[in-house]
């Protein structure tokens, strides 16, 4: 779904990757980094897709909920586990949205 | 592919959106659009996924190459016939990233 975020700024982290052949528990931790992140404090919502290339972008309230996120140690164990098994490349990027439009809000134009 | 971007800071322009069911002329104008943005001055590159959602991220080096690309008159004709054919919803958002890392400047860590 298309994540409900409020008025800019806010936060989003953009994470572009490329899977290995492995597929020994990925799922299931997808998942349930997923459902961790969302409890997080500042968490605003997430948006995936995957076809090859895997996009998500996840959105923060502000970069101490980004930080206090990457903190958090069973997302730690995911992050070692994903660099070590389940990625083959990956990109993180932190930006900080100034401005959004939706198509609701262009037809106004 | 990951898009191999210069060092922060750039621009992200975040879209993620839900398509109708009319396929009419969509691909053709997908593929004519991402050729058009790739020959815009500020162009840095670009990653995409669909299922179900997509989540198109293009990066350009400065606000005034986007704005530049918003008012191209091909990609304008491109947008109004999205708004009105192609996408049932979509949000563009314009972020500015801070800082990012790779799996093997991860790795460095």
């Amino acid at each position: 779904m298309i994540a409900r975020t409020p008025e800019p700024p806010y936060w989003a982290v953009i994470f572009t990757s490329l899977r290995t052949d492995d597929d020994d528990g990925y799922a299931a931790m997808a998942e349930a980094m997923a459902a961790l992140a969302a409890q997080q404090p500042g968490f605003l919502g997430v948006e995936s897709a995957r076809e090859g290339l895997g996009v998500t972008v996840s959105y923060w309230a502000d970069l101490e909920s980004i930080r206090a996120w990457k903190a958090v140690l069973k997302h730690q164990a995911a992050q070692r586990a994903g660099r070590e098994r389940w990625y083959a490349d990956y990109t993180t990027r932190i930006a900080r949205v100034e401005r959004d439009y939706t198509k609701a809000s262009s037809e106004l134009v």
